[in-house]
């Protein structure tokens, strides 16, 4: 028996750390230093070599000489772990404003089989089709590139909830496997549960608007799963859903204001925090991939992080000032802008187009400067049945959709919080009442007016940084025919 | 068309809000105040009543008066939704520093129907069988009580991610349908995935070690699923899993120092800011439910929350020091201190029995005035396939557990990261090496030395919380019966 000792050592071979050292002027020209990585590429010059070395965040240099370096560099291949001692010289061509000649390496892992997908060549993975980057994700995610947009959807996920918390919102725990929908059972895969019939839930709206009457403001951030078995690009069957629901509102206009700022917050975000991924996946530098380093950019939120200097990028948009129009207006415009048939069809549907949004969004960053807008008043035959009727117009509902780039990320609105309202609107649409006994059971006991949205976090992804599919998005996206790895 | 708002309006009608700026001396005696909540109970008296109002966060007190208040208190029934206007008088004897006196109170939500459990009698709330208690899950979370572990959840949870962010973790998102498990295919409940079986993943285990490869260090929280026939009072078949994965480690007492250090951070925001669900639920106040208002507390996370002043209570530990000890000296320990038959029984298996797991814990709360107690080395025989074994001694695993006051929590240790070894150890335990392609791709291309851990989130809030069963520390449990709400 001994105790633990709780003093946090300082990670001493972390790049970050050596970078911070340096810029502090605590490690001078000339430090012996111990850096741990995986090796991304090895450029042989001659007489010495480029040992690219990827580390959690970036990809940095070393030197390798064939006279000083006490290594032998045919025994490395790419993506072996090493921990390489070298001393530090100053060089004011290096981004870090250093370089590391190594003295010693010593590899840490296995020997590495030769690789079926060259991960350091940006080129060769964009190149790939998509089964086969998809069948290779084992190692195509550790490309800087396919990487940066895995830190991305961290970066998403934590302004999310870090913007709800400091609202007052509660974070809670919605099951998955249920008994039946609260949307009413459709595109729901079936679960064998101890010999009953049980279903992974599509939505946790029924368990959101019963937290509803417990902490008034709350959210869940967790898979949500849709047997749909359509392939598109912005379609997946198991997506991580961002999910929020609100009481004692006056209107669903709080919502949208709430959303909005939730927005800008995440841009913010991302902009300040994520600065050097989004150089990487923004940024005019086409230099070969793995030939330097990423980007700069102000990592504040992490400690033992890997910050270079530099300009600090601002790649995303702020986001102060969003328009909101009605969806039949919307039509309109679109229709008016294409006279004819187009315009004729998409007056007669009830719903947007893919098209149509897409138009709209560029309308409204033509137009306003605007990468959002929000649409309004859905009709009711294409809204689910708890959401609230329009009173002036019961053909419409008090809802909205947030369209970001033209493309739709948000679905929300007001709920019917009145028990006879819900069981009214549920009877019209001929649903059986004795299936949502649950479900009713808040309505019956006091529900206040309320109403929420849910997002999707791989749509987020896949929007803010222009990628082809939303499975491009996912680490490991699941569609109708891959379930691996 | 029109553009939103951006402007956070301040929500004067939170009881936060009053409380903060009657402190402040914004709100004067006899200020007229609007505040809503819902009606947790209402206490007739002579001539006057006490409505207890329940919001988000606290139960606090409005006065009826038959002679000012313009309101027919028969109209309204516990759990409706409403908003109050009245004056606010100041009053030393409450403790909120002041009452409101209602001039009107309107209904927002629908009629209330008669509750078939009492919300706001603790009592008979707490005797309630588990069964009723969960089939009425919609009202009973709305007991104070009952929704403060609810909140503590969300306490835990937060200080996971927040702690392990801090430190350079990346959070991800791992797939909950798979086509096979990583720790082999037991206990998987199975999917009907468009005709294809699949099943719901029991572990992140496979995901967490690949992203190792990307990241370094990375976590996820998120349910698992566990098709366990069993049922005790410290398993459920879904829980929301708190998981972390780290490379590059020395050994696994890096893992071990790491979740001390994570305890003790989560002990210290529990302490902090959810001081007033921990005075509701530990506090020697034995008053009735709902006679009063909650606890004081430091709130500082929230910006609109609901403080009261008041000592600031500190009701789980400081984590500054843990015990750590063997697998097989603990057994002994327990050996030593049960001669005969019961000891001799204890050494012969190769795990630990709840009995034993909970004298160990107690042994080192009285020893060492420590909840924690780390064991280590266990057994080969009962760790997984992916577990490293012991150089000195493959018997045994670079493996550890954590038990918090004699409840295992965590179970974590070194994996193989050499993909000779891996093979090897599946090889000895019979494994068919063709249905691990993918785990077996990461090994095959160089993976630092790691290792992770996998927490419970329901089961850290029974244990902090001293639950009778873990199913009081999920909003919604499943268990092999249990499928709704």
């Amino acid at each position: 028996m001994e105790l633990i000792d709780f003093t946090k050592k300082q990670d001493t071979e972390e790049i970050g750390y050596i970078i911070e050292a340096f810029r502090k002027g605590e490690l001078l020209d000339k430090s012996p230093v111990r850096v741990r990585g995986a090796i991304h590429r090895i450029r042989r010059m001659s007489g010495f070599a480029f040992v690219l070395i990827r580390s959690a965040r970036i990809v940095f240099q070393c030197v390798w000489d064939e006279k000083t370096s006490k290594v032998n560099l045919d025994d490395f291949s790419p993506e072996e772990c090493v921990v390489i001692e070298g001393i530090l010289v100053a060089e004011e061509r290096s981004r870090l404003g250093f370089d590391i000649r190594i003295s010693t390496m010593v590899r840490v892992s296995g020997k590495a089989a030769e690789l079926p997908v060259e991960i350091s060549n940006d080129k060769k993975i964009e190149a790939l089709n998509l089964n086969t980057l998809l069948d290779h994700r084992v190692l195509t995610l550790r490309n800087p590139k396919v990487r940066a947009v895995m830190r991305i959807a961290d970066g998403v996920m934590f302004a999310f909830r870090d913007f709800l918390r400091k609202e007052g919102f509660v974070e809670f725990v919605p099951p998955k496997i249920v008994c039946e929908g609260a949307e009413g059972g459709a595109d729901m895969f079936g679960v064998d549960y101890f010999g009953q019939k049980a279903y992974l839930n599509q939505s946790p709206q029924m368990y959101k608007q019963i937290m509803v009457g417990v902490f008034t403001k709350v959210y869940t951030v967790g898979p949500v799963f849709r047997a749909e078995k359509y392939s598109t690009n912005r379609h997946i069957n198991e997506f991580q859903g961002l999910d929020l629901e609100m009481g004692f509102i006056e209107s669903f206009y709080d919502l949208i204001r709430l959303e909005a700022r939730m927005m800008n917050h995440m841009m913010n975000v991302l902009n300040e925090e994520y600065a050097q991924e989004l150089e990487l996946l923004f940024g005019g530098d086409h230099r070969p991939a793995g030939s330097g380093t990423a980007a700069n950019g102000n990592t504040s939120a992490q400690t033992t992080d890997e910050k270079e200097t530099g300009k600090k990028g601002r790649y995303l948009p702020e986001i102060t000032k969003a328009p909101i129009i009605r969806f039949t207006e919307a039509k309109k415009l679109f229709a008016d802008a294409h006279p004819g048939r187009q315009g004729e069809q998409a007056l007669a549907e009830p719903d947007f187009s893919p098209e149509e949004e897409k138009w709209i969004g560029e309308y409204f960053r033509k137009e306003y400067d605007s990468p959002l807008v929000f649409v309004t008043h859905y009709p009711s035959v294409k809204r689910p049945f708890y959401t609230k009727d329009d009173p002036e117009d019961p053909e419409y509902t008090l809802s909205f959709d947030c369209l970001l780039n033209g493309l739709e990320i948000t679905t929300g609105g007001q709920r019917i919080h009145d028990y006879g309202e819900q069981v009214e609107k549920m009877r019209r649409r001929g649903m059986k009442i004795d299936d949502f006994g649950d479900y009713l059971t808040m309505h019956k006991y006091g529900m206040p007016p309320h109403g929420g949205m849910g997002l999707g976090m791989e749509r987020i992804v896949e929007n803010l940084l222009h990628l082809p599919t939303i499975k491009q998005a996912a680490a490991f996206p699941r569609d109708r025919d891959r379930l691996r790895p």
